[in-house]
């Protein structure tokens, strides 16, 4: 490579409209039916997804209050993307609709119910992205956290964790699993885990910010 | 949640447009100045970068070939987002200027270097992707690996792996580290790791499949 003086602007790229088409997938996004869990019927594809908190329990009883109305104030939001995007294995590469979005779904309830909550205390939202439509959902997925601030997502850790893979329980069980015991493997974790109440004092905190939730 | 019939559709988006976008920021990454390594100069920000090599040491002399009129052949594609951003913490909802692109470009020359390559056989191209426009930078990403199908990312794991965690190190030793030894940590990984002649063959099998990469 001949060598040419380093010129940071030659680099920088910007697109204002990128953010618009996020932001109109986000809109189409909250007009979609909302569903109970467990979801009944089947279905394929990949997309995004948002759960909905409507009960009194503590300590989430501020989300049954937001969500009375409308349901506009997720616990957590999550993406089930096409296999092997993110790599895109040559050997992955059969475009074939898979049931990754609803096997997700799925999974979560379970999680939610092993743990000792009430189902009926919660609902979800899905879109699904088809075709080439699937590369947005880390960007539109990452646009709604950043817009919602899901409790699951930006104060407690590990709702979304899978079961660690063969030799890695020397990790610490998650912030999720400590407060919501019921998951087998968490069990299993052996690291240092936080505390319970400092966990908590993180949620309190957070419900008390109002002003950062309310305003979406 | 009142029962409603599942409809499908109504949960399905489409968007033609992104694809658009993404495509136009991969011409866009396709027209940027080509730099040696080690980057001399220091820069901030976070986005996209090509590895490509040009030199003549087996298995990868083809890669020197097919870059012998213009780069455009990378054999790594990789991103650095700003810190937080799959998570938007709160914590670190600085949107501070970090040093992410900058900094793993040098991690990636340390790695190359250790592992016995002559950096001269190497060039990067880079694109740095600021404020909103940063949420591009995955789909971006993964848009320019499916389309360019570099060797490190779709066919050998590993070489934009970092130091295992506190505890991780029963998993095996990745592909890239069984071909390529160098890197201190990677010798501490004492998983069932996969025999370099089997790794050497997938290498065999990719350049012989010419037209998926020539084509690009």
């Amino acid at each position: 490579v001949k060598k040419q003086l380093f010129d940071r602007e030659k680099h920088v790229y910007k697109c204002d409209e990128f953010l618009e088409l996020v932001l109109n997938a986000i809109r189409f996004f909250n007009g979609t039916p909302v569903h109970g869990l467990p979801l009944v019927d089947k279905f394929n594809g990949t997309g995004i997804y948002a759960i909905y908190y409507t009960g009194k329990i503590k300590p989430y009883e501020k989300y049954g209050v937001l969500n009375r109305s409308e349901y506009n104030h997720p616990i957590y939001v999550g993406k089930a993307v096409p296999k092997g995007w993110r790599k895109s294995r040559i050997s992955d590469n059969t475009q074939k609709q898979g049931t990754e979005l609803c096997s997700r779904l799925r999974q979560h309830t379970c999680n939610i119910k092993a743990c000792g909550f009430d189902l009926k205390d919660f609902a979800v939202r899905f879109v699904i992205f088809e075709n080439d439509s699937s590369d947005m959902i880390s960007a539109v997925e990452a646009a709604l956290i950043k817009l919602k601030l899901p409790l699951w997502n930006v104060v407690i850790d590990g709702f979304g964790n899978h079961t660690p893979g063969k030799g890695r329980f020397e990790q610490a069980k998650s912030d999720w699993d400590v407060i919501h015991p019921g998951r087998d493997w968490a069990n299993k974790c052996n690291g240092q885990h936080n505390e319970a109440s400092a966990i908590l004092d993180r949620i309190k905190y957070y419900f008390s910010k109002t002003k950062a939730i309310e305003g979406n």
